[in-house]
């Protein structure tokens, strides 16, 4: 299958509570985001990879690539939300892709074995996408209209990692339809009646990174797996 | 407000993948249910614990106090399920009490205010219950009873933590009648119509130990507060 990836890092990090946003901030020494970057390239060698990022943060990571001796991917800049961030880089693409993989550039610990499921998930033609999802372990609650909250059964849930693979066709036709933002692709594809979407194992190590402590958790994640 | 604690840690942790059950695997040098334990003490100085574990790891536990000159809380006797265990422990109790808080025992890094945090959401006489949440920070999927799956608006959702207060009249009376077994006692209260539950700010830090990642993510959180 010939595949290409999107890497998704145009977020300001307005949870994170930094000037700088997560996807920039030093793990083990070097930016998240060339974490995410090279994980994903260990993963799929021979698969192109379009970065998205915000205009406004070229110039830092063209700093950043030339002081780490990294080779950045193409750019292409990112939009008011994530949504049109994924958008501008599938309208950037000119090549005929059989896949598209849409990966957070937050998350930098992704291994090749959750990427590896992914894509091997998606050659049944029936399936629109292939999504790693891990199970919730805390107890989850619905918050209602009026502020008051309920119960929900966890054991039905699933929380959505990334990287996402989709057929390229479906996901370019989704995009072009769905004009409103979501927090996930496979939700989007959903959107366009896309809805044969596989869940794979996902990885409890495969953090977002949200909060500042958990650049800590990942450098210590990190720090385990070379042990 | 007479207020007594029930710390849970009976699970077998069945998902931990570790013979001994997480809450007894050493966190900086101590077990964990020692940290749960300390931490509740010091938020709340003036009220008694009741602590649940397995009748199997008694002998265990009495062992590690006596290495780590730890002071144990009464100790009453796990069920088959968490529901069970809480259940023992609260027809277990002879004080009166105005509020319960249940804590796991495998949340050893609660910190003070989250803990205030919902023992003053109790002061408002017409709540039921108050409980730590944190926004869901990775997307939602519903996995349906066909074994396909659809997604959820994860903004409406909320993750749970504990400690979880409640009027002990009203836990006591839930814990009568429902004899299903529920990942948190929330859900228990409202299965028995105390639906009045407040959803207080819980902390990131306040994680569950669930993998055995998650005790060298609790040491370097550790670490990071001391520092």
């Amino acid at each position: 299958m010939n595949a290409h990836i999107i890497i998704v890092a145009a977020g300001s990090g307005s949870r994170f509570g930094s000037v700088l946003p997560k996807q920039y901030c030093l793990l083990a020494g070097r930016p998240v985001l060339m974490h995410s970057i090279e994980r994903m390239r260990s993963a799929m060698p021979g698969a192109g990879i379009t970065l998205v990022i915000s205009g406004a943060m070229v110039d830092l990571w063209r700093g950043l690539c030339a002081e780490h001796g990294f080779r950045s991917p193409r750019i292409v800049f990112g939009g008011a939300t994530r949504s049109e961030s994924v958008r501008n880089a599938l309208f950037s693409l000119d090549g005929d892709y059989d896949i598209i993989l849409v990966h957070d550039g937050a998350r930098p610990l992704v291994d090749v074995a959750c990427v590896k499921e992914v894509v091997a998930a998606m050659s049944d033609e029936d399936v629109d996408g292939a999504i790693p999802a891990v199970p919730v372990t805390d107890s989850l609650r619905v918050v209602r209209s009026d502020g008051t909250s309920g119960t929900v059964n966890r054991t039905c849930y699933r929380a959505v990692q990334t990287p996402q693979a989709f057929r390229a066709d479906k996901l370019i036709k989704a995009y072009s339809s769905v004009k409103d933002s979501f927090s996930d692709d496979a939700s989007l594809m959903e959107q366009s009646g896309y809805n044969r979407i596989v869940l794979t194992v996902g990885s409890p190590a495969n953090i977002k990174i949200t909060n500042p402590m958990d650049i800590a958790i990942a450098e210590h994640i990190l720090s385990m797996k070379q042990g």
